[in-house]
């Protein structure tokens, strides 16, 4: 593999070119200025292989990936994207075609969303690849969206699909061979390279109560919105919206549903707003061409409650569902 | 080891505590904002155990070295530390004794440097411990330090002393026990706890031409602030500033001279400035109580000189110095 020096300059330093702060990488550190009356918005996110990724993967969809979680969470806080700082340990199986294509991954979701590669560090390492990245955006001062102001009466809103990134992940495992193979590529496709709602998370500001992104599972991350927010929040699991494949699969084995609210992966964004933003909210999901569903509501109180669609209480018991 | 969510709030939110963008640590981001008028400088530097640190390096002391080689890389752009965002992947032989004392020398160098965690990211990896810190600080906008701008006739100073961090990793592998334990010990704490220059940094705005920290070693170091510059760097050897320890250490053995000026780990700063800025640099000496030692110049040219203290020119080969 090339020394470090020459890797800079040869593979990471074009991904930085037209950044004004990132010098060309030539410098120890890189400087991001936010506009004037916007601030910033700085996420980490850290992957390893055979823990958040598998060893076969191909290189430019993992840093694809890498860049999506972490520009997603600049969304859900209602950031615009900026740049990113990239730390890559490099295991021994690591050559320089691998890192190749891995920058060719990062270079094409540059164009795509639009920001740079400002800085950051390469090493080695002899166990396993671990890659690192912190992503900036910019927000209007003191408008960041947050996950704390959810207020009893409130609507809760997911976007696009709920489900199909853990679903991808049964797929790729190939136990999901239930499903036609266009359903179980498409499933895999939503997981590895999912779609941050860039468009969305600002178009929140000031319409959204609270906000996050859905990426330890639905169920997990409304408890967030609701334990921070000092809430309880009702899910109609009915109405949470599945893609036409996660359908199928919960058609095929209806214990899948339990993989659809638990599972992690979606990268949707889960937020609350007022119910009498609710023309609001429907115009924007038609701006954006982009479902925008209301699948519950904040209440005094706290936790998760799960409704049936006869409205029933659902509690998650083994494998499978139990009313009480 | 305790979960994610507990490591969290145990041990990780207090050092977020205070800090206004961290949320306490409850959201996907973080938000920073410079004060008008000044802007971000953002770096990251990755420790992988085995390759940057030993596994029986204290935890407390690891965690402010993490820390404090990239407030280093603040200070070399001028900058004023401001927070940071920390990557840990943890092995499967740290315990929560030793994140708890890891925490303590966090939380020991955020008093000294007036710092808070922000955010960040913690795994467990099954190879080596891997930690990756994300360092931002604030500079007047459009007046950060950048190693291109030293113009030939400029003088060449480093701060403080040259070689105790290189000295102390053979002190350290007992590999100088000429000297004496006390000068052992002074050299091994120079490596293990290197003191960046937070205050120089930000006072060479506006007086030096160019800067960067010395970490790879003075003699690397000081050739890239030379051809970033598009500049021939002149370092009389002999001018070089020595700790009273590497001093004996030199001449118990004329040979560790190339340690000083080849092997890293110094984090002092290395600067250019113009020849009528003598007097400013002084003073600014005397204010901080920090040697400033002018040790070459800038001319038109490329690559480094070394002169010895006859003004002969010196050649690094094999072990020793060579005339020619």
């Amino acid at each position: 593999m090339r020394g470090e020096f020459e890797q800079i300059r040869k593979v990471w330093a074009p991904l930085a070119a037209g950044a004004p702060g990132a010098y060309e990488l030539r410098n120890d550190a890189a400087v991001v200025t936010p506009p004037p009356g916007e601030e910033l918005v700085v996420t980490l996110d850290t992957l390893i292989e055979g823990v958040h990724f598998l060893a076969d993967d191909p290189p430019d969809l993992l840093a694809r990936k890498l860049l999506r979680v972490n520009l997603s969470d600049i969304a859900s806080m209602g950031g615009r994207a900026l740049g990113y700082l990239l730390s890559t340990a490099w295991s021994p199986r690591i050559d320089d075609s691998w890192v190749e294509t891995f920058a060719s991954g990062m270079a094409a979701d540059q164009k795509e969303f639009d920001v740079h590669l400002l800085g950051g560090d390469t090493v080695r390492t002899p166990g396993p690849l671990t890659l690192s990245l912190t992503a900036f955006g910019r927000v209007a001062q003191g408008r960041a969206l947050a996950r704390s102001g959810a207020r009893a009466g409130d609507l809760l809103y997911v976007s696009g699909c709920i489900g199909d990134g853990a679903l991808g992940l049964l797929s790729r495992r190939g136990e999901l061979r239930i499903l036609s193979l266009a359903e179980q590529e498409y499933l895999d496709r939503a997981y590895r390279l999912p779609d941050p709602r860039m468009t969305l998370g600002p178009a929140l500001v000031g319409l959204a109560s609270a906000c996050l992104d859905v990426s330890d599972g639905l169920v997990a991350d409304v408890n967030h919105l609701a334990e921070e927010s000092g809430l309880q929040v009702t899910i109609e699991t009915a109405r949470v919206p599945l893609s036409s494949a996660a359908s199928s699969a919960v058609a095929a084995d209806p214990d899948l549903f339990r993989v659809v609210l638990g599972g992690g992966d979606d990268y949707e964004l889960a937020f609350a707003a007022a119910p009498q933003e609710r023309d609001r909210v429907v115009a924007l999901s038609e701006q954006l061409d982009l479902p925008l569903t209301c699948i519950g509501h904040f209440s005094e109180g706290e936790g998760v409650r799960l409704l049936d669609r006869d409205g029933r209480p659902l509690v998650l018991a083994g494998r499978g569902w139990v009313h009480f």
